[in-house]
């Protein structure tokens, strides 16, 4: 693991990588090196401690925590660092991600977490901010970013032609 | 702080002191020799995690933790220590103490949080959790749990018959 | 039923099994003697209470109490007995087991409950829980749950390994 | 205590009495008699169901429980009678009687509580609720609530006059 | 129409029936006579208007209203009665029901609905509080309210032995 | 009351004036004609349905509805008219206008609400929304609008200006 | 796209096509012609401004605006016209819709947006709300909506007169 | 405006300063240049765009966007820019930050908005998380935020040793 990353994400439990695979797939998209991980702020506390502390000197420049329920991933994270952190709150358990967006946002003044939707919409999104930030000093992931942007609205306009298409029949 | 210590109280911040001071009569009503301690999951995260990671050597029989918002701080040292960890969810910021209920007692399976309920009322109740756990093997305790029962019942009745007579009249 | 038996696990109803079931595994794994009851609050409350108030004498140390909607069980038990009470709201009807939360946790100063998560991981819990306070006194159940602990984090590097093996493919 | 009571209101706390003076006010009005208890389920949980038991004999025709947070009063004392029972949800706590009103009409299959609004409104609400029920059978009563609902609509008129006055000078 | 009925049981639409046979179910049950209606708060105000107010002088001693979403049924109904009124919540449309629940149990002093919980728990229920107010002048109504209690107590414990067959095995 | 009336404003209690006197100040900022009455869905039905009904009939364009807890006074009007009908949810009792909103938003397909936000805000925007209801076919009134808006963004501009005066000091 | 145009149709995503269909029914079955677009406040803003900025002028009257999850399509539309706009809260994303309808209702004062309830309800009525809006300078329209509501209060009828001969079978 | 901007912090409402002076105290610690400006997503859409599109050709690292109820200013802006965007839930209406909470947070996917805490503790971190993302490509910051967090700790170890102090007389 020597290879240079750019970005951290780190999920609390193997069964979040299925909402988790969106978020890796924006990154793969914008040629972004990552370092994808599962380990749990409640079991295996240490190891994430280490993945928080180490990440700066690593190179890395963003790390990305998911988890659902009481997610206290992030906030762990965060304690450990002055990277910018980005929190995913899983949906899982009954609450539908309702816990698990309040247990990331609402941390106490001096350990922000970045904080994005709840489930695969909030994956995808993660990546997205993690490029922005990486972004702000680079001008080719910048022009991606742009590039990204137009191809979304062309992506509407076309469903919008679609429709129009299809409501004139 | 070589005396011996059966509870450990822990508020992520001295602003909750004024609610735990509930917590702290109670202890000292049933005699249980206690510490109080202010750590952060977020600030202090390593003097937290020694804080519980130390706690079963240095004899204490539970933990009570207390925080507010997204708190972590009942469920990192629950990750830290094989001692029941009761936590107390604070009134604080903008969602009355339900964003920390959330953060607390939605843990994910394997560390569990004994959590009671929000403010002043969590914090008597889980002072007197904290007695029942010790209890369970302290006869001299148990029977002071058994008067504090009768005592409350007692309470009851005198303003049951307080009510009575202003009603009577 | 003379035999002797150290958690007392009582069911609202017989629909709570599928999910109490998940804690009964745990108390099984730890060698763990437990009587498993279905008692209501509401529909048997004179044995309700019976069960409760004899807990004690029979040498019983914690009862778990599960219960869905307004789950009044873990209350009403922990209104009749010294013993620590631990309290698993169900998942049932049509909120989810908020409802069921909100009954069991908000208890009043005097009555602590505590309260796990709602559901399977909260069944799991209270067991854990319930095994965290008998390990309070003894030294065996406490390095089980140590093992316990490792075989967690264990698990969880493992499935960190084959998401290694899976991403560098 | 040997004089004819039709209506029982129980309340869990004398901090109740303020808010549910509101119901005895209403009770007065109609000249139903009553009996006001303060009676806990948790702290005076036998006391609580010998009342419940003990009403119907005692010539008692509704029961109305007042109480906050974890709110078991209404539907510990439904398991104890076959009488209706009226729930009113106080406003205590942090939750603004959220959690007393999901514990109080959330009731299992079985055992109905006639839950009614949270706080003062409510407390009003039960009385009349307790005099409708008693109207079934009773003219005299009948009559009175018939009043009573010209009552109301006159003031709403006069409230409507003088706002017209208000606004036309 | 002129057979005697006790009961008016309303719903708001013909999609409520589902639900609303748990409740039809107890009164034949019971022995108790009652009419059952669909008629809309919104769609056909007037009729059940109608409904209400004649209610009383057609020999109906309570009346259920069952509705979903924004329920206005039993209040509407509540405003033009002096009978008893029980709202049973529906669980239609994204809220689960909660929207329902709020839409009955809140109403303004003066005018309460007994409201009871969400979906079919809550339509049983409904069916049971209206015999209970019948039963507080009926000794027939009451016995079988008696005995409805103690099959439900037997049922739980024929439950509780199964289990304890099952888990000694 | 022969007056011409454009605008129809109905309060469910007196106690809403406080509110909704921003409502009636920006239909006089307007120069819209309107007429403003308590009536309660609840305790004045017949007249509130009769109010309603005769709207169309008297030349009144639009009827704006204010209610707080178990809000049925815009749907019970909405029944009665096939006019637009604004609801503004008012705050009061103890869940802080969020039970009149989801009475009044959540409405059955048929019977459309056009709800607003809660409290004093959404008072005023039930005003703008009721002339921009009216300019459809006004084109004064669209000029008014166009005007107030242009009077909006000036006062956020001159906020602004003054904040870069301090900030600049 | 020269032809007449009296309601704008805008969704911010093509799958919010399969709810709104339920709007666009009604629209057609009034008669009501309208345009039905794709365009989103986040992916396409500039041309969701120009549809909202030119809407006026090509002599649209409603517009109809659905959209889920952080709902901003109503509200940026409404800063862009003073025409009526009808927000429509889709159920998409882990909160059922919850997240849309506080996204739409709590505008800020200025700036109203007309909002009806979540999902296929919700879209049915934002239809006829639109239609009420122009029905009070459209007496054709105005008949149309009594003979829809006249049908409305027919299918109750029948549904009722169906669920009699069930009944008295 | 000539001076160079590092950070573009805009609220919504000019009654927002209060809350976010916080913010601009913790970037002013920092050294952080800013430019503060009042601008509303609904009332000055064109000049808040503007202000988006612009930021990044300004050399703007990072936009912080503090607004409350239906909360658009940080979408609109995120609409409108490629850089990062901060967005803090302003407790302000009846929903105590509730409402923009979710307005904020649930971006749909393409568009994040990096949302923190509601009131005074999200306002604070905002700074924080705006200096972390600058901070990881600039050293001298980098060292700034390893020196708070330690400075968080120091403060967080003497409020303790107050605390021994106290508890030890």
């Amino acid at each position: 693991m020597s290879k240079q990353v750019d970005v951290l994400v780190v999920m609390g439990s193997d069964s979040d990588l299925a909402t988790m695979d969106k978020c890796l797939d924006v990154l793969n998209d914008f040629g972004v090196s990552f370092e994808c991980r599962i380990s749990s702020a409640h079991r295996t506390p240490e190891e994430t401690c280490k993945m928080a502390t180490s990440a700066r000197n690593r190179g890395i420049k963003v790390i990305i925590a998911a988890a659902g329920m009481a997610a206290h991933l992030a906030g762990v994270i965060a304690a450990h660092t002055t990277l910018p952190v980005i929190g995913v709150p899983m949906v899982s358990g009954s609450f539908q991600g309702f816990d698990a967006l309040l247990s990331m946002v609402q941390m106490p003044p001096g350990i922000p977490v970045a904080t994005v939707g709840t489930g695969s919409s909030g994956a995808k999104n993660a990546a997205l901010l993690a490029v922005q930030i990486m972004a702000t000093e680079d001008s080719v992931l910048t022009e991606k970013l742009e590039q990204y942007k137009k191809d979304m609205a062309k992506a509407v306009f076309e469903k919008d032609q679609q429709l129009q298409d299809k409501l004139s029949k």
